[in-house]
């Protein structure tokens, strides 16, 4: 149903009839976690977040006030959302989140300040947070449950899917600033003796396809921990289905180590100009790819602390 | 032919019976820029970037010496090609990038330091400087041009194909940390009422297809300055051709202006995950985009200042 939620520090601009979230005028602790408030006035492109029938200036309060149903707050970008979920009171913002599906509710946690996230986890139902857990990525997932009590942690853990948990677990064994905390397992892996239309079919018949997808990743055909190389998406979309891997693949690729310092892997994608860098282990065994959007995160402070705990 | 190329500061590492190039061992100066020493040792997947046959010691003289043909040199990533470059003498370095073709040459100084790359350009003949400047981005060959005497760069801008030369000038008009000047005009627009298979076979039938390719745009059929969308390749790959684009784009993009800080541009795409963030002019028209891979470089001040000048 709907509701009225006050959201006295949302700014809005008007846009073709429709007013649009455009910044968060928030305290000024939370202020030196975001963009400055020029930073996205005027810059969203495309369809209306929020309808004007949905908005409403109610002159004898706060400066703006915004009614809107809870299942529109919804359609708005995880990222603006965690911006109103930092923004507002504890309880304000635990009535969003709970009004949110669990895929929208993991994706907006992970763009949520880190106490806030322990907070709000710890203030629902551990069933319903352990759901919302396995929906986040075991980076964002390990960093929040870091921030709990060890208890609950151990609780919330032990109420996951055992794959997610020991994904997330996997994560915990690394340095809170490492590689090995911002890398992700989940990318695809394509026998060396396949051809471009086996990558096609690979990815098309995962479950989930990771994303950002950017590349496949060419393993030895007897053992997919052996990296040979990698071939990006676009080769794969622009080389014809029966070309032989081996001949459209990269070999030449940089790597970074699981104990590497994070912002080590930004250095090495920035330098080669890559958008993903494979991790090995002491053995030179795949472990798994940090991608250019988790890596830079990693050099700007205030974004990077709000992910995970203070870093460097 | 073959020569013989003194490199006493290249350290090599032997892997699997060859050996690689894995760390510039350079002067304090350009220590600065580049990553320590570890960064790259034992970082290198996949083929041998040099053959044992091509390397030798020589006890008698410096610590390292490399002996390579200057054909084998063109098959080394050009990141690596370019901290050889910036390592050597300046005679050294303009007979490597003399031997090399023009593609290669422009990848390598896009790479290069600024004064280094100001210095060769104006030490060769100036129909290839010319040649080598159109194979390079528009914001790195402006970057260069900018260091140059204004007479020399007149001269090579009006050697430049006046294509090439428009597109370079148009970098020139914004300033130098500006996000006009780290952007692409190069991206793929599609109209918004055609379906996925039209998105792929625009794509394929590009002459030069941009590179990074993450997405195509979706502008209104009647003017394709107008945004309304982005598709991104994982969609395009994983969709049925006919989808309409309509059902499949992204509509809610931010977006940044050409006068907007470099830096703002890696932010907003740090804080909202994205690959690439198109930059509108004041009537909210498509200029270009910039994509995270340049993006992630801005934030690095010893990279950054490598491809263009100092920042911030």
């Amino acid at each position: 149903g709907r509701r009225i939620v006050r959201v006295n520090d949302v700014q809005l601009t008007r846009v073709e009839g429709a007013y649009r979230i455009v910044g968060v005028d928030i305290s000024a602790r939370a202020l030196l976690r975001r963009l400055g408030p020029r930073s996205l006035a005027g810059r969203i492109v495309g369809r209306q977040i929020i309808d004007w029938s949905d908005v409403q200036y109610l002159a004898s309060a706060a400066p703006v006030q915004l009614k809107v149903s809870y299942d529109r707050l919804a359609d708005l970008n995880p990222v603006d959302l965690a911006r109103i979920v930092d923004a507002l009171s504890f309880r304000e913002s635990a009535e969003i989140v709970a009004a949110l599906d669990e895929e929208t509710a993991a994706e907006t946690l992970e763009e949520v300040s880190d106490e806030r996230v322990a907070d709000l986890l710890e203030g629902m139902d551990q069933e319903r947070a352990a759901d919302i857990l396995e929906e986040m990525t075991p980076a964002a997932a390990a960093d929040a449950l870091e921030d709990l009590d060890d208890e609950v942690a151990e609780q919330l853990l032990a109420r996951m899917e055992p794959e997610e948990a020991a994904d997330v677990q996997a994560h915990l064994e690394y340095d809170e600033d490492s590689v090995g905390r911002i890398m992700t397992r989940d990318l695809v892996r394509v026998p060396a003796d396949g051809n471009v239309g086996d990558a096609l079919a690979a990815i098309r018949s995962m479950e989930e396809v990771p994303d950002p997808l950017l590349a496949v990743y060419v393993v030895a055909p007897d053992d997919p921990d052996i990296l040979i190389g990698l071939v990006r998406l676009r080769t794969l979309l622009l080389a014809d289905h029966a070309t032989p891997l081996a001949d459209v693949l990269d070999e030449d690729l940089p790597s970074v180590s699981a104990e590497d310092r994070a912002e080590s892997a930004a250095r090495v994608l920035a330098e080669y100009n890559l958008l993903a860098v494979p991790v090995l282990d002491e053995n030179r065994r795949l472990l798994g790819i940090v991608t250019v959007d988790d890596a830079l995160a990693v050099l700007l402070p205030e974004i990077w602390q709000r992910r995970a705990r203070a870093f460097g």
